[in-house]
């Protein structure tokens, strides 16, 4: 046993190479980190993030520093369970989702990126093992752009090593969507996995039309095509729109999939580990899935993330975020013929390049 | 048309007289006051709050200080609606919840301030208006207390005006909660509304023994008997139980609500107005509530929350909550024969002693 002697916050805001464009954030110039460190009576580390589209970061980093760090002192950090429970219920009434969740998220991944330190194994390895290379795709969030751009971005991704592509929808007119997928098919033909992400942006109704129109172009999945607040219209878009349904960055508890598995609205769950309550979370969501016959996938921060598909096996695609912190990090993942690899350093093997993050605080 | 000049978040952490407990929460010493004051470009002002039981009140403060205050400058006040929701989404990825709604809430009841203000009018008329009295219940924070220390704070309660009182419940023991009860209908007679609230303390199944062992008190309602996660859990509750149920501080969306009416899993619908989206997201509840052919009931921020219940048809009792702002605003409600009534001053009429909380500014 090694208590925990300190927990530290910091929040940063990056900005983004370009502009990025979806149907409901508008417009991103920039994304926040923040990050979570523990360190343990003696002296070892453990590193965890969360990150955010530009809000609610300074809230984040505050429970953090305020709420968890004077909960975690001294608390043995083995007992990441323990610790998880406690919080959620010290921040039960404040904090059931939004922001408590996702600072939750980060001092999880801390949790275990020590305990894996300390074990001199990496997350993968200690979470069961099931196979290091991993299939991941290319999530872009690119709906600004033209068909001939988006095509153009993807010869792009795939002489990077990319072979499974997802583009944005919700334009303003459903044949827009249409023209984008056309050009994509024409471009690299019908057997590329490529799927689609609404953001949110259709009604339920709407939703079985654009899912209607998808049809044509075979897409892996139709990913988050109303608010998450709906089981029972992800349930209709899914079985009258005839195209498998994604969805989960939005969903900040085991018990939002719960609800949401229960309804049969759902084919590929898609946690992210830095909002669905970390590691802790991530693994037990991936447990539901395989308990209900279906694969799971992920949202967001691939880095950590490879190392739990990599110890699930019902994995699907990983995703490759475009809010990529590669150039924050020693060494960002190498994507071959679609895949990547967890690494076998210890932990999760992420090691921020706290000099150049300096120079983003918020 | 007067366009918002300014927003001024303020975070307090207020001693309670003395340590309150239930079920969940532990012991409780202190609570924490998040003010939203909100200044239109004629110097008007609408006040708002939120409150917790003395976690994450800095992220609410943050939320509204970093995130909404530069949003909603220059914005027309009356337009609360495109308000809110363009604040909802601007905060959705990271914010589905928790913090962001309260700090959303106190907000929104700013801006219902305001314009009841600047209408002249008190809120409870601007929203439609039904009926200024309206009955109230006595809600204890109460666990620890004996059944004999029980009965002697409802004396009290009834002296100061009270008809109706909920007690605490969720002992270690289900026969101390029944002793409990037995000993407050001994004193009290078999006429008195009496409602018990659990703070999430069962299982379903728990929770079905404890209603059937209640059965013979003739409760009013069961509050929260478990987590709110579990919409087809509260139904088995009601309908195997045979109590009525409330539930509802913890929810804190309008879709939340849909999702446990959806389930027929509620009696008594109980939004706080500080914590479900503001007045806003409170009186689309008690829609939703009127459309179910259910009553609406509220928990905390009495002080506010009697203007919605003077303006809701289907209103039920009022709490009257044990984190009192009284002895922090000019003039709080009086209780004759277990109602208050609206007042007839402009806006919700609350006026916060703001000396007297400069004392407690976090
Ligand atoms: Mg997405
Ligand atoms: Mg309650």
């Amino acid at each position: 046993m090694a208590s925990i002697s300190r927990l530290q916050a910091d929040h940063y805001i990056i900005p983004l190479p370009q502009v990025l464009e979806d149907s409901m954030h508008g417009a991103m110039e920039n994304f926040e980190v923040i990050t979570a460190r523990v360190t343990d009576a003696d002296g070892a580390e453990g590193v965890g993030y969360t990150y955010t589209c530009g809000v609610n970061g300074g809230a984040i980093a505050d429970i953090l520093t305020r709420e968890m760090a004077p909960r975690v002192a001294g608390r043995d950090a083995d007992l990441i369970e323990a610790i998880w429970k406690d919080l959620w219920w010290a921040c039960h009434y404040g904090g059931r989702g939004g922001p408590t969740v996702m600072a939750l998220s980060a001092l999880d991944m801390a949790l275990w990126d020590l305990k894996a330190r300390r074990a001199n194994m990496p997350l993968w390895r200690l979470l069961g093992g099931y196979d290091p290379r991993v299939p991941c795709y290319m999530g872009g969030v690119d709906l600004h752009l033209s068909p001939a751009e988006l095509v153009e971005q993807t010869h792009r991704n795939l002489e990077a090593g990319h072979r499974h592509i997802k583009i944005k929808c919700g334009r303003n007119a459903l044949r827009e969507d249409v023209a984008r997928m056309s050009a994509m098919r024409e471009a690299f033909g019908p057997d590329m996995p490529l799927m689609t992400d609404a953001n949110m942006k259709f009604t339920v109704d709407g939703a079985i039309r654009a899912a209607r129109a998808f049809r044509e172009f075979d897409l892996t999945w139709f990913e988050e095509p109303i608010p998450p607040d709906d089981p029972a219209g992800h349930a209709r878009i899914l079985s009258e729109g005839g195209v498998p349904l994604a969805t989960g960055e939005n969903l900040r508890t085991l018990w939002e999939f719960k609800t949401l598995f229960d309804s049969k609205g759902i084919s590929y769950p898609e946690p992210d580990v830095t909002g669905c309550g970390g590691v802790t979370g991530f693994m037990k969501i991936a447990a539901l899935a395989e308990a209900h016959h279906l694969p799971v996938t992920s949202h967001g921060a691939h880095d950590v993330t490879v190392h739990l598909l990599a110890a699930a096996p019902n994995r699907s695609y990983l995703e490759m975020h475009s809010f990529g912190l590669n150039d924050y990090i020693e060494t960002p993942l190498t994507v071959v013929e679609g895949h990547v690899t967890a690494p076998e350093t210890p932990g999760h093997g992420v090691a921020f390049d706290w000099d150049k993050l300096e120079a983003c605080r918020a």
